[in-house]
């Protein structure tokens, strides 16, 4: 059994994941559109053997809210860029061992189309691809498919457990050896070995079979990130990777144990198959100093119109505008209706570490929640480790402040030290992202059930 | 102005169009899952420079009706593959020049989905994006969609209609230079180039605006192969290139006229911008007697019990079974429901060319209703020639009966003819599929609003 290491995903956005990014000297504002771009960030990570690529989604633009200044300022997180599953397979003719993590939600998908997308990237790639499974907590999507509203949480909650379960099904519609492609007989297929789904639910009626037959790595594999109640119970349920965002190690470590138990005594899952990589966003210096100096920069970009709509959740854009900025946030600011959780942590933190209005949106401006790990490439890979051996994580999500710059600089500088401690991979294991993630292969439900009847 | 010259489609399918393809000794029966194949394919077109690559598509897998044998033999047109824009946005990053055309069906799609994943493959390719608008006639592909039904043809059509409307009003979500990018002011975008569409109609209530800008070619190029009324009328209004299929001379000009007429008398269209494409399936060899001899070996590989269910529109997949194979087509079979006009076909050609039963089946097995063209390669371009210069063609869309196979006997032997006769270029004229095609880029609708009040 060799050493439990280390999995990195890298988490892409165009410029990088810090507010002002797309500013900074060093970054390629039209790298939202550019595929060149997002073909030399795939191929770095591949080159340093990172397990995945990840990225997020919406089915809506997120246009602000604010006057016509602000949406001129803001347009860079309006989201304008590739669909991810047609960016993943643009991608998968270019690399041979990175993992492709698409984010699609199943708000306003159908089964049919997500299982079929995903089958057919998983089998382009050679069994490269993952599902991160999301519900739309963003209303601007509702309006792109003739709703009048958004649905509730829990309903989403509930779609999306059904959602995934008809997707799984389309999926083992065709057995791994249901091709026979006998040219002498003319028999092409084993029609025993190819099935219907017929499933009627709350939400869905799906017959299939899917029109796409399995891949390496049978399915895609299933990645979630709720830290919510119904969205732990569906990942303890569900999920094979998970992507969370905790700030401590106590938050993290609980959140571990509390999946993994869930998932081993609940659902009699091997604990080991849930893949747990909080989000952690990276500031590199060769010393301290430039360490800071990087922050510094990027704090200096920060347009304090965009800090301040960075704070909307306090209480709408307009909330702050009458307070000095270099000032204590307010703590008696009227409770929101939509994003009560958010006002609540945001207002915990400027409390806790006594902080001014413009260092709580400096704070939201960077890692947007997630840990900050900062300082020298020892300190980091120190900070990575701890969580790693505490059980407080199998892996990260690397959100870097800038891309490329803040990629290579982890790639270069922060990944050596963790393979000289044995804490990550020299070269990939598998060729598959189940493989090199340590994942079983799921058996196809209909091969499973015909085993089970001939040793009954 | 220079010459006009024919354009040229590769309609691939994975082992080739005849229906016993597979069995060929030539062919990959793997090849519908094996992408190695489908770039190989796509690299051959692409350096005789094909206009492009087209392929066909369903949101259901075809099963067959038959006995077990039958499902097991018939498997090959199941249908099993990747789906076309997975397929082809891998494609886009292996090839510069080709086009891609994508067939998607506007029955069970929501068009803010279609209209993102064409758009970010356009992207992705550098403006070789079309799409293939169908509707589903296949109504094994509702029972996917939790549908007890298939909608009715009509129906399916001003379902279509609109859905075109909405999926070009999204694809002018954001002007040309809509993007800044100016660092040093912050201005990302100009907000005034970014638009909504807030379309409320009889099928579908779209707000946009969309997450994807326009590529160098403007939109996807539309393209269309209905041929029955509503067809031509949505091509007339809609289409810039048109997939028909026509047996005689006479037929194809009559459509190539109605639909250029109606272009540009009913809707004011320039009808160059339209291009005629109809579907051939040529039989190559370098003497007559081995083109003969190539047809001769396909047609020993059909399994008459496929043969039989491919006259299945005569009447069920049982009504010819207890005639004899090489004695006449019998013409008092009962009207079948549902494919009234394809058994009339079927019927008026077997009393017209006095075919056996066995003869029917083995025309149906190859062309399935396209033109053939059989012989020399001096006589397939003599063919090629005399429609496209009699206006029944712009170009043609090339069905060849194996995949590699008949495709490397075209470009092997017959394009040079072509280019001989200066009828097909020996460069690309251009870096996106419309530029190739001889189409207009069509301008952003809102900078052309904008202009015309500048001008008023």
């Amino acid at each position: 059994m060799s050493k439990r290491q280390i999995k990195l995903g890298a988490f892409l956005s165009p410029t990088g994941h810090h507010a002002a990014a797309w500013r900074h000297p060093d970054t390629n504002p039209a790298g939202a559109t550019d595929f060149e771009h997002f073909r030399k960030l795939a191929q770095l990570a591949e080159a340093a053997k990172f397990d995945a690529i990840f990225t997020a989604d919406s089915d809506g633009l997120w246009r602000g809210t604010g006057d016509r200044t602000l949406r001129a300022k803001s347009g860079h997180s309006a989201g304008s860029s590739f669909e991810p599953i047609t960016l993943y397979s643009a991608l998968s003719a270019v690399t041979r061992n990175i993992g492709f993590v698409a984010t699609a939600s199943t708000t306003y998908n159908e089964p049919w189309h997500i299982a079929r997308k995903f089958a057919s990237l998983d089998l382009l790639s050679g069994g490269r691809a993952a599902w991160n499974v999301v519900t739309s907590g963003n209303a601007n999507a509702a309006y792109n498919f003739g709703l009048g509203g958004h649905p509730e949480h829990a309903d989403r909650y509930r779609r999306a457990e059904e959602f995934v379960e008809v997707v799984k099904g389309l999926w083992d519609s065709w057995e791994d050896d249901a091709h026979v492609y006998d040219k002498a007989s003319g028999i092409y297929t084993d029609p025993d070995k190819l099935h219907e789904l017929n499933h009627v639910g709350e939400y869905f009626n799906v017959k299939g079979p899917l029109s796409v037959p399995r891949s390496p790595q049978g399915h895609p594999v299933i990645v979630q990130a709720g830290a919510s109640e119904p969205g732990r119970e569906l990942a303890a349920k569900t999920a094979e990777a998970i992507f969370a965002a905790w700030q401590t190690l106590e938050d993290a470590q609980a959140f571990y144990r509390d999946v993994k138990n869930r998932a081993a005594n609940k659902y009699g899952r091997n604990p080991d198959h849930i893949k747990i990589l909080p989000g952690v966003y990276p500031v590199i210096g060769r010393t301290e100093q430039e360490a800071l100096d990087k922050k510094e920069q990027l704090r200096q970009l920060i347009d304090p119109e965009i800090g301040l709509s960075l704070l909307a959740s306090l209480g709408g854009s307009d909330a702050l505008r009458d307070y000095d900025l270099d000032g204590p946030v307010p703590q008696d600011l009227p409770e929101t209706n939509n994003n009560k959780s958010r006002q609540r942590l945001l207002l915990d933190l400027a409390a806790r570490e006594q902080l001014t209005i413009r260092q709580l949106y400096e704070w939201v401006a960077g890692a947007r929640g997630h840990r900050v790990i900062h300082g020298t490439p020892d300190s980091i890979a120190d900070q990575l480790e701890e969580w790693f051996v505490s059980e407080a994580a199998d892996g990260f999500n690397l959100l870097a402040p800038t891309y490329p710059g803040g990629l290579v600089d982890f790639i270069d500088l922060v990944v050596p030290i963790l393979r000289h401690r044995g804490l990550f991979r020299t070269e990939y294991e598998a060729a598959t992202l189940r493989g090199n993630l340590g994942l079983a292969i799921p058996e196809n439900r209909h091969t499973a059930a015909r085993h089970a009847r001939r040793s009954a």
